[in-house]
């Protein structure tokens, strides 16, 4: 039993979700379906790539992550199918999987139409697209079976943080319901750059001389929260708010 | 294995969708449950009515639509399952349901409290009496063994597009997450209008002489949107909000 | 087939309610997951308690409910299952299950490694611990075996209204999307304390010496709703706006 994922920026306000579900039911009454979120900024590939690597690791392998971030619906980008780290991913090539920069992620453009639905929009390709791809490859398809392989997906630049000297730069990403700001700065890139020596963090005004283990611990916090990335907080409250703080606002970590 | 989906206007903050799953889960513990929303405008029947014809034909024969936008609950308006079309319909009588239009259409009344709780509120015919009709629906009851026959259901008036010598008058009726102005206008009473003679659409002070495939031909665009009707949208932009678009909002098609 | 019910503060616009699915589902794959809500006001963990004992009830016994509502996440407040009423409640032990509050209820620590992720990260127990005794409580595991009993649950005081000579006094515990008030007297509190004597329900300067049996019947009404309490509303209003009622605001019933 493989669940399929959806990630979209759809909203729950409309059917469209619902509407995909239909569509994937369609075609495997029996598959188990879970949202990952829906309310991605309109439009933010970016926001949603970051959210993607943050959500899969936690389902099991095989299961298909269905992405829909597609502000070029209807013009010539692929739909695509990512086999990478032994998961699936389904939606448009537009930089939303980063992950295929991955040199061992397998690619192939949808275009098999016998795996489309009958009549495919220029608006919906959630629907008509993707989610039908989705629940083939929930049935057992194998991804080349959708079409051509794919040598040079849409990548994003400017994702990951970078090194100048004794200054690692990274930058604010999304933002949680709490106001919590999430920076794209990894636990991993931040402990391989900082080893054991001091750093000091710093975020418009505020700086920290430590990693806090939990909002609880200090009124501004900066924590490896469960993104697994560093992200700044103020207990009990919206830092976002408070400090106006806005996408892409630069976080540096300095040795 | 047949979908129950469920459409309200309940919202997300409150456990009362929840509860109506626990309901469902409690009669048939294996029941498959899609939500296609829970935010149509609160008490909008209308904005129901189309949300209904839109989506439950993606999905398989035989599932059941749970609908329940129900500001008269309470009052002595009728609990009604609908068998239209191969699906079931399950919710309040009150123009909700315009497809019972369609005389092929077979109504009844729920009435056996034996598929009913225990307890039936005043307020919450969702969790009380439908929730428990789809559930046993599910299960393979007949829908005749839930109450008489209907004769006479609530229908809706003014839905429907209406033609006056060469102009089609429409009207707008939701709004998407983005912004972008849903019609009433399908895309097959457009055609059947236009057949393929030039035609002009209109909304406020925008005109239209072509649908466009995408959102991503134009600035301003009329397209063939998800619902299958027409609807107008701006690139990375919110159409309703940037021309004050409100509902009931002429759309006019003129040849 | 028994149910697994989140219930948290996350809202749905982070990834985590999904991460949690996927942690559940990486357990055990054919968990049935529900959403109760997950826009439960951040943090506030009365609002929780209430929403727990309004919609458990209605899911079958075996059920197995994690509610995360965690203001304290981090700090040494102990991550606790509850056996009560034949359901299990999955959570922190901060207040949040009033219900351990009955002598009948058995409390465990949730302290077994084995049990939750390899990484407990100090801001993410939803994912990290709870999910993961949830999914193994759903395949059968003893919740004895997650750790030792708890013999001092957080209880929250002044959850229920106060009875003084001739007046009971309760408040506003939450409101619903349509600014119904909600409070915290049950209609079988009001039952015992009213029996069969005239009364006057008063919130602000509303005063009703009735209760109605739906929204339908007045402008203003006090109604046994969905919640099985007292509640306050305004038909086809937002009566929480209109009369600027708080959380809190007293709700008197007087013989």
């Amino acid at each position: 039993m493989k669940a399929i994922t959806l990630l979209t920026d759809f909203g729950l306000k409309d059917p469209y979700v619902g509407v995909m579900k239909g569509v994937i039911l369609s075609i495997n009454p029996v598959a188990r379906i879970v949202d990952i979120t829906h309310e991605v900024e309109p439009q933010d590939v970016t926001e949603g790539c970051f959210l993607i690597e943050e959500s899969y690791p936690f389902f099991n392998k095989g299961s298909i992550h269905v992405c829909v971030i597609d502000p070029t619906v209807g013009s010539d980008r692929r739909p695509i199918v990512i086999e990478h780290d032994g998961h699936f991913f389904v939606g448009p090539d537009n930089g939303l999987f980063s992950l295929a920069r991955d040199a061992r992620s397998r690619i192939y453009q949808i275009e098999n139409k016998r795996y489309m639905l009958k009549n495919v929009s220029g608006t919906f390709h959630g629907r008509d697209i993707f989610a039908p791809a989705a629940a083939h490859l929930s049935l057992g398809l194998k991804p080349s079976a959708l079409g051509r392989k794919v040598h040079d997906p849409v990548l994003l630049s400017d994702l990951h943080p970078v090194i100048k000297g004794r200054t690692l730069t990274g930058k604010i990403v999304r933002f949680d319901r709490f106001g919590n700001a999430l920076s794209n700065i990894s636990i991993e890139s931040f402990k391989r750059f900082v080893k054991e020596r001091p750093f000091q963090i710093r975020l418009h005004a505020m700086q920290f001389k430590t990693l806090s283990a939990s909002y609880f611990e200090d009124p501004y916090t900066c924590v490896v929260g469960g993104s697994g990335n560093l992200e700044f907080g103020i207990f009990k409250g919206n830092l976002a708010r408070e400090k106006s703080i806005k996408k892409g606002d630069e976080v540096t970590v300095t040795l």
